[in-house]
């Protein structure tokens, strides 16, 4: 996607010198844009580890391309048990991020069987160009499905406006571009569809407030922020037409994990008769967990809360202040779990499905054997 | 109520010199506890116009303040005509608060009846005296009906922690003393009833993670501070046994008018069987307004959500920080409207009743036949 009208990913090879790696520092965003180089396994391990990139699917394609940087510096001797070691060290930055582990086993599995240092190095170059075109195929697919049903709104307006409502950043800063909520988005203002996004800022890290608007902002995508408290009133009031939200975890059941207040938007959704979608790539399925309540919540710091960083209105510094009195203890909860009852519809790159065991298998049943584009691995 | 174990007032005359009216400086919470004097009615209108003083009770006791200050500095001739030109001035400082003009209507109406100078400011100072006596009374009394139905939480738990979810400031703050929401909570812990109270940080201005949180420190009260996403995933899991928020105006027919929010809150109480309470001095009761949707809501600056106000981490200086990159625009609505099927019961000073026409009018009518302790003047 766009950023001062240059097309971006949030990861890519230098096309001169594919030994340098580049991402968007994230931690920099709203204020900065700092492209930077990874130049080695270390490099891509702390970019995970301290947030310069974030998202599932743009962790993974780090770790894919970690691992292609770790080749390159590898012994010709016991490459094997180096690269394994490689792949370790980049799991334990992030340890619950499902996609990480998936990027590192799918680098160690097509490495093994190259003979020579050179052949190694080609090969994990091309996995992890192939993670990040996969990663980007999907986020483009789930735009065209959920373009649909924007389309379907606009349709029942006449024309008018549609308003979606969307919670923190499931942008294309998350993936390696266009995103999942937002893909059905950015789909939606280039077919010329009037749309407009309310833009919820996601506290405590005002992932909305900083990512979404910047990516809105950058896309010419009509958007205002809302605090986090305001979308039931909105709603209420007939200003918003449907939600899209991403997921960080959805079960084959269809319960949905997402940033923390996703469940609030939901029930508020409901109550107005207001359509709630999640858009996620069908990798972020779990096809374990039956029940909603048996998703671990990460906890995160209590800082989160007691902080917010943004820039000084006097001097434009990076700063972060303190919001309550000295003394008092917050909890910070990362995620909640909507459940399927609250949710219209998942919008993957194989398809909209209902929120249900049966339909979500009968979709990832019937893309499998038809070879539906969108399957992993493209 | 108690701020380092003194007690204090949200508005009190200075006892050595009645002329001197006294006020917390509620802009300098949490970070200085900064008491201001007032001299005249234009430090009145100022300390409401600039929300150094804020919430209905509270509002209302400057007003009848200021009024007494400007008797003192009023003309022998010409009296009337002088002090409705100060009415006027006092209520175009906050144009929507009712109690503001309640309370003007008051003096003006007492005051008419004297015949000097030294009459009229001594009626005017008792009347003032007399306004701020009854919020506190009021809300005592919210206190009592309040604790009751805290009492039944705790003896059903066996005395275990009853865990209370509020939202913005209703506390002690907003009004001359003991709160409207907090009310009961205060009751309880002074009744050594095990509480813990879950403090939504309450986005835009942060009332609950500055005012609230300060309020329950001082007191001793233990409680958390959260982000106004969180309440949901606490009330699925069971980490919330009761809701109570205050209100800013209440129809007769039981739908709440309070800060931009509730409404979710109230959804997901409902969503998970757990009772939701608005507690309220009758004061707030709407008799005209019939259905929700006709309470007018107030739209304030876009600023209040695109900045945050806190203490610098690194030089403890009060500071405002933008939080979007530049260029995004905001929606900023003030309140949202619970409807009545969503609330469990009112808590007022005169007792607790359903939240529906008949119920309120009974509680109403009753108390005001009867002379139950509560009613306006007291």
């Amino acid at each position: 996607m766009k950023i001062n009208n240059k097309h971006y990913r949030t990861i890519w090879p230098d096309p001169e010198n594919n030994q340098l790696v580049k991402i968007i520092d994230q931690c920099r965003l709203p204020y900065n844009l700092v492209i930077k180089e990874l130049q080695s396994l270390e490099d891509a391990a702390r970019a995970i580890k301290e947030m310069q990139v974030r998202g599932a699917g743009l962790i993974g394609a780090t770790a894919a391309f970690g691992m292609y940087l770790a080749a390159h510096d590898g012994p010709q001797e016991e490459f094997d048990n180096y690269f394994a070691e490689c792949g370790r060290k980049l799991i334990s930055t992030r340890p619950t991020a499902v996609n990480l582990a998936w990027a590192v086993n799918r680098q160690l599995k097509a490495v093994a069987v190259e003979n020579s240092l050179g052949a190694r190095v080609k090969k994990s170059f091309q996995v992890a160009c192939e993670i990040a075109d996969s990663d980007a195929g999907c986020c483009r697919r789930i735009g065209e499905h959920g373009l649909e049903l924007i389309r379907e709104v606009s349709e029942k307006k006449k024309g008018g406006t549609v308003n979606i409502l969307t919670h923190c950043n499931a942008g294309w800063l998350a993936f390696v571009d266009y995103g999942s909520a937002t893909s059905p988005i950015y789909a939606a203002h280039r077919q010329g569809i009037d749309i407009h996004v309310w833009v919820d800022e996601t506290r405590p890290r005002l992932q909305g407030a900083k990512l979404t608007t910047y990516e809105l902002l950058h896309e010419g995508v009509p958007h205002t922020l809302i605090t986090d408290n305001t979308g039931g009133l909105l709603m209420q009031r007939g200003m918003v037409d449907m939600v899209i939200v991403g997921s960080d975890r959805t079960t084959h059941t269809g319960e949905v994990a997402n940033k923390i207040g996703t469940y609030l938007k939901a029930l508020a959704a409901k109550d107005n008769s207001i359509p709630f979608y999640a858009a996620l790539p069908s990798s972020t399925l779990d096809r374990e967990t039956h029940r909603g309540e048996d998703i671990p919540i990460e906890e995160r710091s209590p800082a989160e809360v007691l902080t917010v960083q943004g820039l000084d209105q006097d001097d434009l510094r990076e700063t972060t202040v303190n919001i309550t009195p000295p003394g008092v203890k917050a909890l910070n909860y990362g995620f909640d779990v909507t459940p399927a009852r609250l949710v219209t519809a998942l919008i993957t790159e194989k398809g909209v499905t209902a929120p249900n065991k049966e339909a979500i298998e009968k979709l990832m049943t019937f893309c499998e054997v038809s070879g539906f584009p969108g399957q992993a691995g493209e």
